[in-house]
């Protein structure tokens, strides 16, 4: 594909980011049942839920502003989903897996508030201000996520530190 | 391996984000030649000044912790270098390629803000104060450099919709 507007950047990232999404919610039910410290798996369930509803406002922007995304995987979750899977494989359940979970997880919610914040500002140069609105909206939850993840991570490193003394 | 306590996790993550470095590294002086803006060309030259100061920042406090870091090759970032080769191979030279590559380079500081964030917590939890503080250092400079490209995107973004009217 070529991409030779500003438009089709948009568009390729949007797709991208919708692919991320998607790979997300599959992979975030068995995060939260790997997950030993209760704060955290329900943080994994309530993303859960936003993450549903972040891809819903992907289609609806999409067709407020009469768009249409390319059928692509996002190679880089891809690999970011694989570092969660391998944790689960090589450590067992307790505060050492919630502490690399947590890692990894807030590397997933870097990616997409760097993605996001990519599309808003190109939905500006645009002039798409729905699809800029809707974006924003959706960044501030990825915020919000990746800080909720710092302070679980702050409380759990310290009672991992304790367990291994 | 098996990553069964927190300095295992951490010993991995520095390992992994060492690799991740070393590939940026390699990766910008063909971004910085890439780039039309001479503002974002300069971006990515001074990043890779401070990238190599980053490296061995890392080599410092393996030395001062009296750690041994991991052959790896960090696989996230691998995707993430390929997709500005991607961006390079597709876009000619100008405002719109300037975009993508903005876009594609501030992914790669957030996977890296994610990793230091991540290391540090690691860290105090370990109470490895030289590591923590070292690595809070690059910390900062890897989100000064997001939000210097969040700049450059502001003002190049704005060129771009104004050369596609």
């Amino acid at each position: 594909m070529a991409r030779k507007t500003v438009e089709d950047l948009f568009i390729h990232e949007l797709s991208d980011v919708y692919s991320a999404e998607k790979q997300i919610a599959k992979a975030l039910p068995r995060l939260a049942r790997a997950a030993t410290n209760p704060l955290l798996a329900e943080a994994f369930r309530s993303h859960l839920e936003e993450t549903h509803a972040q891809i819903e406002r992907i289609d609806q922007l999409v067709d407020a502003e009469g768009l249409k995304l390319k059928r692509m995987k996002c190679v880089a979750m891809e690999g970011l989903v694989e570092e969660s899977k391998e944790l689960l494989e090589e450590i067992e359940k307790g505060a050492v897996l919630d502490a690399g979970l947590i890692g990894a997880s807030q590397k997933v919610e870097h990616y997409e508030i760097a993605s996001y914040g990519t599309l808003i500002a190109m939905a500006k140069t645009l002039g798409l201000k729905t699809a800029a609105k809707l974006l924003a909206e959706t960044l501030q939850e990825e915020k919000a996520a990746d800080e909720t993840l710092s302070a679980i991570a702050q409380q759990g490193g310290n009672q991992a530190a304790t367990l291994e003394k």
